[in-house]
C-alpha cells in the first residue's frame, strides 16, 4: 500500500506544494478541513506584522501597511478560487456573522414572503443564524433534506440557505441547478462555501450565484478563527442593506457622521474595525495558490479519494462510506460510519492520525490537494486496520469526553 | 520643562511598566488610546501561538491549548480592569457587533416603546449600529446633546446607548447618576467603555451598570483590531437573547443540533469561531495589567493630564483644550481645538510625535499610564511650540489626504 502511494505521490503534479507547508513530522493531518495548516510563509509574516507594523509603525500602518486595505486586498485573493470578480468579495468577521447579514438583508427585500428554508441537518451555525433571522424577521424557517428542499421552494420563500459541501457526509449541491430552480420562483439562495473554498471547483460566476459566505480557516489555511469570506454578484451589491451597520461599512468611515450611509460595493458590509492579525495570517494561507490551477487542485482530490476509498474497501471494509463516489455530488473528504467513531477517531489521534469525529457516528478525512499525500492515506489506512485488529480503540481512555470534538 | 519632566517620571511609581512595552526611540506615542502599544511579551506568544499551537499541535489546540475557553479566560481577566465578576465578561468580534448583539437584545425585552436614544455626536459607529437597531425594530433613533440626555429619557425609551468618555472631547458621563435616572424609568442602559477601559477607573458593580462593551485595541493594548470584550451582570443574563444565534453561543456547541439553545451566562454572547491569534495577543495586551491597581493607573492618569495642560497653556496658548479639567469628568486623554488641527497633526507625525487628528478641528493626545512618560509630553509640548513657531505645518504635503485619519 506505501509503495503503491509513493508512486502517485512521485507522479503527483502538485506535489511541490507541501514544501509550502509546515508539517509536523510525527502526525498524518486529514483535517484541514477543520483547521488547515501553517503556511510556512506565516510565522515571518506575523513577526513582521507584530514587530515591525505595529510595534515599530504604531498606528501608521493603517495607511501605510495598507491596514485599512485588507478586507478587500484579501477578498480581491480570494476572488479567483471561486470563480468571482475581485470587486464581489471582501473579508470580514465570522461565517455566522456573515451569514446574518447577508440573510437579513435578502429577506428584508422580500417583503411579504412568510418562509425561510434551509436543509435539515445542515452545519449547526447556518440553521442557528438562520432560526435568529427568520424569529426576527416573522418568517417560518422551514428544514428539509436534500431530496425535498426544491420542491419546498415557493413564492412564499424569502430566502433558501445551503451549505454547498455538506460537513459531515461530504455531499455536494448542484449549484446551478439549484440556483436556477430557486431563480424561477424568485427565491434568492445563500451559499455556505465553507467546505467548497480552495478544495473543490468553484465558479460563482458561471453558476449565477448571487450570494455566499465561506470560511477562511478550513481549505484557504488562515488559522485558527480567521476572518470569513462575504461575495455578492456585483450587480447585487447596491440592493443590499446589511443589518450591522457599522462605521468600516460607512461610505466615508473617517467624516465621523452621525447618519449612516452605506458604502457603495463590497465595503458596506464590513462592521467594525477588522482583527488585522487574523487577517494578515489569512492572507499567507490563500496566497498559498498563487500560481496554482484549481482545476488540478480538484483533479488532485478526485485521485486522494478515490485511492483512500479504494484502500478502506481492501484493508477496513467495517466502515461504511457516506460520502458519494460520485465526483460531482460530493466535497474534498472521506466520511465513513462507523457506531464507535468517537473512541476510534481518539485511537487514531494517540497514534498520530489526525482525522475528524463527527457526532455521532462519523469519521471524517480531510484532503487537502495542497499537502495531503497518498502516502498520508496510506498510513492513515494502515493504522486504522490495526486500530481495529488490536482492537486498542476499546481502551476506555479513548472513550473520555473532550470539550471540542 | 524637559528636565521637571524627569523629575515626575522619577518620581512616578509605575514607571517601571514602560519596561513591559517595545516603542519605538525615535518616537513619541500619544496614541494609545487609538491603537495601544506593543506588549514586549506579544511576540513571543504570537510566534508560540502560530508555529507551536497552530502549525505543531493543529487541530487538537482546541483542548490541549484551551482555544476553546479564550474568549472566558481572556474575559476573566478583563472583568478586574472595570470592577466586574469573571462571569460578566466575555471576548468576542468587534465592538459594533457587540453593540448590536446587546441593543438588540435589550430592545426585545422592552416591547409597546418607541425611541432608542444615544447622544449626537456620539463615536460614529455606535450611532449607525443604533439606527440600524432602530430601523428594524420600528423604534426611532433620537440623538441629544449631553445636557439634554437626561430630559429626553421617558418610558417610552426603550434603551439608552452612550459612550462613557467621549472619543474626540474626552468628556466622560457619570455612570453612576445616569444609570440610577434611566433605571427610575425603566430604561436599560448600554455603556460603550472603549476610551475608558484600562485607564479610567471603572467600578461596573458599584455603579450599576449592566450592559457594557469595550474596545480592545486601546487602552488594553490587544493589537490592531483585537476582538472587543462584552459585560453583562449576572442577573440580566439570562433575560437576553442575542439576535446573532451562533454555534458558540449554544450550550452545546458540540452536539450539532439543529435547535438553538442559547448557553447559560455570557457564552450566549458568542456568535462564531472566535479569532484565535488576534484573542490571544489581546490576552498580552490584559496581562500588562496584572498586579498593578487601577488606581494607581488612574492616578498617573491625573498627573499627566495636568502636566500636559500646564505645559500647553505656557508653550502653546493659542490651542483651545476642549477636555474637562475637573477629572471627574473626563477620561484619559487631551484634546485641543485648532482650525488646522489636520497639517498641525501630519507635522507633528513627521516630527515623530505621534497623536490623533479627529475631524474637523481637534488635535487629540492620549495619556496611557503604563507607558506615557511626563518625558513624552514635554517633548510633544515642544516639538508642536516649535512647528507654530516656523509654521512649518503650513507646507503643502502636511494637507494631504490620507485613507485614514
Amino acid at each position: 500500500m506505501l509503495s503503491e502511494a509513493r508512486v502517485l505521490d512521485a507522479a503527483d503534479p502538485l506535489r511541490h506544494l507541501r514544501n509550502r507547508f509546515n508539517l509536523p513530522d510525527d502526525v498524518v493531518y486529514l483535517d484541514g478541513n477543520s483547521l488547515g495548516a501553517l503556511p510556512r510563509s506565516t510565522a515571518e509574516v506575523m513577526e513582521n506584522a507584530v514587530a515591525v507594523q505595529w510595534g515599530r509603525d504604531l498606528i501608521r500602518s493603517w495607511n501605510d501597511n495598507d491596514w485599512i486595505g485588507a478586507p478587500q486586498r484579501v477578498g480581491g485573493r480570494i476572488a479567483p478560487l471561486i470563480g468571482a470578480a475581485a470587486n464581489e468579495v471582501i473579508v470580514a468577521d465570522s461565517v455566522s456573522v456573515n451569514i446574518f447579514k447577508l440573510l437579513t438583508a435578502m429577506v428584508q427585500n422580500r417583503p411579504g414572503c412568510t418562509r425561510l428554508l434551509s436543509e435539515a441537518g445542515n452545519f449547526p451555525t447556518d440553521v442557528h443564524i438562520a432560526q435568529g433571522v427568520a424569529s426576527a424577521a416573522g418568517l417560518q424557517l422551514e428544514l428539509g433534506s436534500r431530496d425535498e428542499l426544491v420542491g419546498m421552494l415557493n413564492d412564499q420563500t424569502a430566502a433558501l440557505l445551503l451549505t454547498h459541501v455538506h460537513y459531515k457526509s461530504g455531499q455536494r449541491f448542484d449549484m446551478a441547478a439549484i440556483n436556477a430552480a430557486a431563480k424561477a420562483l424568485g427565491v434568492p439562495v445563500l451559499w455556505d462555501l465553507s467546505h467548497s473554498a480552495g478544495a473543490v471547483l468553484l465558479d460563482l460566476g458561471r453558476d449565477k450565484t448571487q450570494f455566499a459566505v465561506g470560511c477562511g480557516y478550513k481549505f484557504l489555511n488562515g488559522g485558527p478563527g480567521a476572518p470569513s469570506f462575504i461575495y455578492v454578484a456585483e450587480e447585487q451589491q447596491a440592493q443590499l442593506r446589511s443589518a450591522l451597520q457599522g462605521w468600516m461599512g460607512h461610505a466615508s468611515p473617517f467624516a465621523f457622521d452621525d447618519q449612516y450611509e452605506p458604502a457603495p460595493g463590497m465595503d458596506r458590509f464590513l462592521v467594525g474595525t477588522p482583527p488585522i492579525l487574523s487577517l494578515l495570517a489569512l492572507e499567507c494561507g490563500v496566497r498559498m495558490f498563487e500560481d496554482i490551477d484549481m482545476n488540478a487542485v480538484w483533479e488532485k482530490s478526485k485521485r486522494l479519494f478515490d485511492f483512500f476509498v479504494a484502500q478502506m474497501a481492501e484493508h477496513c471494509p467495517q466502515f461504511q462510506l457516506v460520502t458519494p463516489t460520485d465526483a460531482h455530488l460530493r466535497g474534498s473528504q472521506t466520511s465513513f460510519l462507523h457506531s464507535s467513531a468517537w473512541p476510534i477517531n481518539n485511537a487514531l489521534i494517540a497514534r498520530g492520525v489526525i482525522g475528524d469525529f463527527r457526532t455521532p457516528d462519523v469519521l471524517r478525512f480531510g484532503l487537502t490537494p495542497l499537502y495531503t499525500r497518498f502516502e498520508d492515506i496510506a498510513r492513515a489506512v494502515e493504522v486504522l486496520s490495526d486500530i481495529m485488529t488490536t482492537e486498542e480503540w476499546q481502551e476506555p481512555k479513548y472513550s473520555r469526553n473532550s470539550k471540542v470534538t
